[in-house]
């Protein structure tokens, strides 16, 4: 066929936000250094273990940011994370925070033959079975966190849930371990005002201690007791009997978080840098080569009190300009527009100027690209780390 | 590091819908084929060219579907996809129909010299005279269609704007050659009446024939004149003067163009294979493994008269079950309801169940999968089709 170079596996050594070609993701580290800092330092002074959730970043160099060489703890929610983090940066301490298909048993069992020290998550008699069974003819078992639910986000057994101590039963008779209870306080989500979330935080722990004193009422060690999701962890003001916290958005934040509070845009380290490619003037629109396909279809702010479009505009150095937003999004179009009722000027931006835009939700942003364009302190791009995808 | 399988790199010889890793997406080949033969036959009565749009499917093995051996003729959104399928398909015949960013001007130019013939859209003087110039450095030159604006939808010049012959002066000005003029009719997927969609596309047609008439009063030969959208092209009473048809999504379809009435549910060709994972009887939720990562954010459907959620329920054969959809998503959770007010029973779906999840919309969902599936009146997995990605 045709001699054409592949320009989407070119590296970018050397290569500057002023021409990387567009679409493209940029991580900005100092950011993102300061951001982990900040968690660490926090769950440091409650004396409790941070394991973080591996999902936004899904990278390995993302990963050494916070652990330099293996074993972590780190979290993750696919069995194909684990197994890139386990392979790819040895990390080997792993909880799959995700309640267990029946049908993924062997495969999880496999991780623990290959030396991976793995923790699964479920919330019925029937998922322990399947992973008993998978355990005795694999020889190898993962360890069990019962799912409990603290506030009715999705998956659980309510914390006073009568089949709690059965469950528990179930998976020792499957020959499995017990090894704690887990929870995820997903409507903190929902949130903005820093007593509730604060408040959200105290019934996330609340929700998981009580289950554990249950179980170990019952004769069930419990060792470990996790929480975990960026609002709470960055609110609590107790975290006694909770034994590690987990978060992911955090590493990166995003204008999502930044509504509910827990970061300003300063904060957020992942933007996505685009080139603008037209006008309308009679429309007051801006084009530009980012769409949906490279910001996501997330619209995590339009229930929030300032929505944020597809993405807030930000010039090439990562200042945001007034009001102006990623309005409508195509495949690979995006058009800029001012914030309804905004009186701020919109900026003259040539064809062929370069924005970066915040994203709404960095999980969804990142998924949508396969390596991050990193720079530290300037517009060089001092690495690319790539990222993993699948399941 | 660890010895451990790239399950994801698995392929799936022998495997059924019944044991393939969830979540996954599946792609039904007859159906797909169905769809590709009923658009065919129509533009064939139309005596008008057909000109898939490949940014919906991002498969060559898709493509070879529609055209066996290059050249095309094809669509594209990125010059990441004109080189896949030139390299990979020997596709030749390319248009590049997002507007031109000028800093892509020099890899378009290396598409030419590569042997490919690239028409590239744009709507102002300074992008042709960016490319005008990458031209002259480089040695070859993609020819030019004007983007008209026929709905408001995003860019293009309205068809009579008084740019129009200036900017296609400015064209051959820059040493280039217009090819001719090209738009999209974006607003159609807003409708849903059948008479209204007849309109829309006699409007979209109007719009480049009269800017192709204006365009040949002034001198211009403007040979190609390009229309296309999924819903304008299946609605069309009139192709008189259009030389080409652009669509994209037809080859697969999928809710959003089942609520604008283009197709059936019968139609959609790809749907995500997924496992239940638990239940929350008190809320009437059945949990899944397919969030938005396997879906995608898009909510195409809110704004349809039935709105579908994250996704319609299918059972394993893609029977859809009544009024069941992904009511939520999270990252890797979906949690499945009876749409609001419905009266018909919630299936019993087991832990373990599969079920396979009709999306809001192919282009969306297809981009957060690696591969498809492909079935073909069966649950065996006849072949794996990889996708691309990147810009």
């Amino acid at each position: 066929m045709l001699e054409l170079m592949d320009e989407t596996a070119v590296t970018a050594s050397g290569r500057t936000l002023a021409d990387l070609p567009t679409p493209a993701l940029v991580l900005d580290r100092d950011r993102m250094d300061r951001n982990l800092a900040r968690l660490a330092q926090r769950m440091e002074r409650f004396g409790v273990t941070l394991r973080p959730h591996l999902k936004t970043a899904k990278s390995v160099d993302a990963a050494r940011r916070i652990h330099p060489d293996g074993p972590g703890p780190i979290t993750v929610s696919t069995l194909a994370e684990a197994e890139y983090f386990a392979r790819e940066g040895g990390y080997t301490d792993i909880t799959y925070a995700v309640g267990l298909d029946p049908t993924k048993a062997p495969r999880a069992v496999a991780l623990c033959l290959a030396g991976v020290d793995l923790k699964v998550v479920l919330d019925t008699p029937e998922q322990a079975a399947a992973l008993g069974e998978a355990a005795r003819k694999g020889g190898a078992a993962p360890s069990v966190l019962i799912e409990i639910d603290c506030d009715g986000h999705r998956g659980g057994l309510e914390p006073d849930h009568p089949g709690l101590v059965p469950l528990a039963r179930a998976i020792e008779d499957a020959g499995l371990t017990l090894a704690g209870v887990l929870t995820h306080a997903g409507a903190s989500y929902d949130l903005r005002d820093p007593e509730a979330l604060a408040d959200a935080a105290e019934n996330e722990r609340l929700a998981v201690v009580q289950a554990a004193e249950t179980l170990r009422a019952a004769g069930f060690a419990c060792p470990m007791v996790s929480v975990g999701s960026t609002p709470t962890s960055h609110f609590a003001r107790d975290l006694t009997g909770v034994t590690e916290v987990r978060a992911g958005v955090y590493m990166f934040f995003d204008l999502v978080m930044h509504g509910v509070g827990v970061c300003t845009t300063d904060d957020i380290a992942v933007s996505v840098l685009s080139t603008v490619i037209g006008h309308k003037p009679d429309k007051g629109w801006i084009l530009v080569d980012a769409g949906w396909m490279a910001m996501s279809r997330d619209r995590g702010t339009a229930s929030q009190p300032v929505d944020q479009g597809y993405g807030l505009v930000c010039d090439i150095d990562g200042v945001p300009f007034e009001d102006l937003i990623v309005d409508q999004a195509n495949q690979e179009h995006g058009i800029l527009a001012l914030r309804k009722g905004s009186t701020a000027n919109r900026p003259d931006l040539p064809v062929g100027t370069r924005v970066r835009i915040l994203p709404n939700h960095a999980c969804a942003t990142g998924a949508q690209h396969e390596a991050y364009n990193v720079v530290a302190g300037g517009d060089e791009v001092v690495a690319v780390w790539p990222r993993m995808r699948g399941w």
